[in-house]
C-alpha cells in the first residue's frame, strides 16, 4: 500500500512570500484573488500613467474570464485602448492571462513602444493590438486567442459562420488571414507593425478574423463586448462543427445577425453575461 | 521568475458587503450557498405574494442545477406555474441561473406583466413561459435553454430522437420551430405573446420543442421533471450525434418511449436523480 | 449592477443536522467524506450480516470512483458477491453512486430478495447483478452503467472493440443485447430474473455486454478490476469513435488482448490505478 | 428524503497518518502539496545520490502538470537524464503521476537497473526512457503517455501532423511504431531494452513517436520543453481530428515548424507556459 501523503510543517528557510506563489486548490485561490482585488488602486494609478481604475480592473477581469472559460490557455491576450489617449493601449506584460493582476498591466504607443516598462517584458505579439487600434477608431478592446474549438476553422475547408443567436456578435463574415500570403514562411507570430497592418486589413470592418494555424482576433467597442464575442465565437465553432457532422447547417441570415447582435450587446444581456463570467472566474463584477 | 501572488490585508475602504460579491473558489461558494438557503423564508413570503416556500426553494435549486450541468450558461431560464393561481407563473429576474437566489424570483401574469417588480428587470423572453402555460393546462414548469449539445439539432438535417431510455422523457417527437417562418427576420428572441403562441403551437402536445439557431423549450408537469427532461435532452443530443458518426442509429420505439418515460418519472428514479443533481449543484435537496 | 451575494448568519431555527445536508464546495465535501470513512465499522457489521469491512469500504469507494470518473451519473450501480456466501450479493439501496455510504449497502439473495431492508428501497434493476452471479461463478463484482461515451455503440452500426492496451481488460468480444428481442416493448429496464438471465446469456463468457439504448454491464473477478474495466471501456469507446472518424481503425489482436489484460490486472498496474482513482474521488485507497 | 450526510468525530483508533491519506477536496490538496514542496530537500539529497534539488522538484512538478492537464491518467511517466552523470536517469517509482512526490523518485542505469530501490517498485516500462537516452545524447527529458486525444492517431489512417504554431514543437514528422512489427504479439508494453531500442530507432531524430494502440513518447532537451511538447501534442491531435471532420486540413510548412518551434522554446514563451502549468497544477513554478 502506498505511504500516506504527509504535510510536514513549513520549511522556515523558504520565505513566506515564496510560499504564497503556490495557488493549489480553491481556498488558496479565493483568498489570493480577493487580495488582488482589494489592493489599493490609488498607489497603482499614482505610479503609472494608466487610465481609470475601473477600466483596469475590468481588463484584469477579462484576462481571468478568458482563461477560466478556456478561450485562452498559457497564451493569448486582451487589451483596451486608453480612454484618455486614443493613441495608446493597455496590455499585460508577457504572462498567462489566468495569472494577470493589476501590477502586470503596461501602457504602449500604437507602434508597440512601452511607456513604463519598469523591467517588465511585453508580449511579442502586441503589434496585433496596435495595428487594429490604428486601423479601427471604433475599436476600444482587442482579444487575441488560440481557442482550441476555433482552430479547426483556421485550417479547414469550411468557413466559420454565425449559426446561433448568441454568436451573432461575431458578425456575418469571419475572414481567414494567412501570414504566409504576405510574409512567406515565418514563426507564425505577428511581430512587426507591417504584419499587424496586414492582419488588420484582413479584419477590415468585421468583428473577428481567424489566423491560419494560429488563432483569432476579436475587435470590439469595449472589453465586456470583446469577452462576450470571444466566448461565443468559441461556442459557435463547437456548435457549427457538430452541426456539419449532421450534414449541411442553416446559418443566421444577415438581418438576423444584425438584429441579434444589437440585442446581445444591450445592457440587459451584456451585464447579465458579465456578472456570470466574473463570478465564475472568481473576480468582482466591476 | 514571476513575482509571487500576494494576499494583502483587506482594504478597509471597501465595504464588507461588496467584498462578499466575489465568489472565488469552493470555500466561499459553500458558505454563500449555505447562507442563501438558511435565509428566513418567512420574511420573504410575507413581502411578496408568492407560492409555498418549498416550491420557491425548489425553483432556485432548478436554476442552480441547470447551470451546474451546463444546460444553461449566462442565458436560459426556468419557471413554475403558481400552484395557488394557475393564471400566474414565477420566474427569476434577468440574471444568470447560476446566481439565482430567492430574492430574485418574481411573479407574472400569463401575458408577462410583473406583479411585484420592486425595481427588478424581468427576462426579455418571459413570453415563452406565459404562452406555454396558456396553451397547456397540464404544464406546471418550463425550461428555456441554449444547451450547446442540443444546438446542432436546431440547425442540422437530422431530427433529434429519443435514443436512450433515460431520455425517453423528452417524448417521441421533438419538433423544430423557426421564428423566421411566421415573423421574418428578427433578433431571434421570443419577445411578444404572438411569438410565444406560435412557439407553443409548434410544441403542441409534445414535451420539447427546438428553436432554430436558438435553443429549446421543455414543458413539464413539475420542476423536478423539467430539470430531468432538460438534462437528458442534452445527453441524448450528445449520444445521438456521436452514434450518427458511426452510421445509422436505432432510436427507441414509440412504446418504449412511453413505458420508459413513466419509469423515469416514478419517485424511485426522479427522487434519486433530484438528490444527485442538488448535491452536485451545492443546494439542499428540497 | 447586481446586488451583492450576501451570507447572512445561519438561521437558528434550522437544525444543525439539516444544514449539514448541503454539500456545496470541496471543503465541506472533504470533511464529509472523511467523516464517512472514519465512522466505526464495528457497529455496522454487528447490525447487518454483511461481509468483511474492507470489502464494504472498497464497494463504497467503487461507487464514488465510478461517479467521479463520469462512468455513472444519477443512475448505474456496482455490487460485490458476498465472499462468505456465494449465493448472496451486496448492493446499495436506490441512491446515486456519488452519494453512497456504508449505511446504504444492502444484502440480497441471488433472486433479488433483500435480506435486511430496514425500510430501504432497493434498485429496480438489481436482477442484473443476481443473474450474472448465478450464471458466472467466476464473477465477484458487477457494474451496470449508462456511460455517455459507450452509449453510441449500443445503438450504432459499429461493434465496440478493444483498440488500446489499457482497454484490453474489456475482452476481445463485446456483444450487444437488445431487450426487445426476447421481451418486446418494455420500459427497457431489467426488472425480472428472466430478463436478467437473458442478459447474462448474451454476456456469455465475456467480460462486458452492451444493452441497446441503455448502457453496459461489466462482470469481473473483484471490485477493483470491475472499476478498471468500466473506466477503460469508456475510454476505449471515446478513442474508437474518434479513430473511426479518421477512417478504419486497427484493433488489438486476440493475443494482445489476452496478454495485455493479464498485465493490466497485475498488482503493479491495478493497485497503481486503484490508488489514483481513490485519491481523485476523495476516498481512502482501501 | 435521504438522511443527512453526517460528519462524526474522527475515530481515535485510526492513526492520524492514515487519515491524512485522504485527499478529498481542494483545501486538503492545497496544504498537502504545499507540505510536499516545503519538505527539506537536504535530507533527501543526502540519502540518495540524486541530481540537484531544483531538477528534482521540477520533475515532480512535471508529473503533477501532466496529470492535471490529462496528458497522463493512472499511467504514463516522465524522466530526466541525471545532469551529473549522462549514463543515468531519474524516474518515479511505479505510481500515478498525479501522486508523485520527491520521495518517489529513483535513479536508474540506462539499462534500467535501479541504483537505490529501497524497496520501491519501478515502472515496468522504464526501458523506454533508457533506450531513448542511450540513442539520443541530445535528449535530457522523456515523457511517455496514453493521451486519449492522441490515441486515435496511433490506430487510424491519418498521420498526425503539426497544424498549429503552438504545436510546432512536436516536429515536422511524427512516426508511428508498432511493437508487433518486430516482436509479434505481446502485452504491448516496452519491457526490455531490445524493445526500447526498436522504439528509439523509430523515433530516430524526431521529437515524438506514436505507439500503435498504446500512446506516445516525447524526447526533449529539458523537462520544461518535454511538458510543453506533450501538452501541445495533445492539443494538436484534438484540433487536427476536428479539422479533418471539415474536410482536408492545411498543416504548417516545414519551415514554419522550425521557426515556430524555436519561438515556442524561447524563454519568453516557455517560462510563461511553465508558470501557467505549475500554478494550475498547484505546484511552485520552480
Amino acid at each position: 500500500m502506498p505511504s500516506p501523503r504527509k504535510s510536514p510543517p513549513p520549511d522556515p528557510q523558504i520565505p513566506v512570500a515564496r510560499r504564497a506563489i503556490v495557488r493549489a486548490g480553491a481556498a488558496v485561490a479565493a483568498s489570493t484573488l480577493l487580495g488582488a482585488w482589494l489592493r489599493p488602486l490609488v498607489a497603482q494609478t499614482e505610479r503609472v500613467p494608466l487610465p481609470d481604475a475601473v477600466d483596469l480592473r475590468r481588463l484584469v477581469a477579462a484576462n481571468r474570464i478568458l482563461a477560466h472559460e478556456n478561450v485562452v490557455d498559457a497564451f493569448g491576450h486582451v487589451s483596451i485602448r486608453d480612454p484618455r489617449n486614443a493613441q495608446r493601449y493597455v496590455l499585460a506584460r508577457s504572462r498567462s492571462p489566468e495569472l494577470i493582476e493589476l501590477d502586470d498591466l503596461m501602457e504602449f504607443e500604437l507602434d508597440g513602444t512601452p511607456l513604463d516598462a519598469r523591467g517588465r517584458t511585453p508580449y511579442g505579439e502586441r503589434m496585433i493590438h496596435g495595428a487594429v487600434y490604428e486601423a479601427r477608431p471604433d475599436v476600444h478592446a482587442v482579444v487575441h486567442n488560440h481557442s482550441y474549438a476555433v482552430l479547426p476553422f483556421t485550417i479547414g475547408e469550411q468557413a466559420l459562420q454565425p449559426m446561433i443567436h448568441m454568436a451573432a456578435v461575431i458578425g456575418a463574415q469571419v475572414p481567414v488571414w494567412d501570414i504566409r500570403d504576405d510574409f512567406g514562411n515565418t514563426d507564425m507570430l505577428v511581430r512587426r507593425m507591417d504584419q499587424g497592418r496586414s492582419l488588420a486589413a484582413a479584419l477590415g470592418t468585421n468583428t473577428c478574423v481567424l489566423m491560419r494555424g494560429h488563432g483569432a482576433v476579436v475587435a470590439a467597442r469595449n472589453v465586456k463586448e470583446a469577452v462576450m464575442i470571444a466566448f461565443y465565437l468559441q461556442v459557435n465553432a463547437q456548435v457549427q462543427l457538430q452541426a456539419l457532422g449532421l450534414g449541411t447547417a442553416k446559418p443566421l441570415s444577415a438581418a438576423e445577425v444584425e438584429l441579434s447582435s444589437a440585442t446581445q450587446f444591450s445592457p440587459l444581456a451584456l451585464d447579465r453575461a458579465w456578472e456570470y463570467f466574473c463570478v465564475r472566474a472568481g473576480v468582482e463584477p466591476v
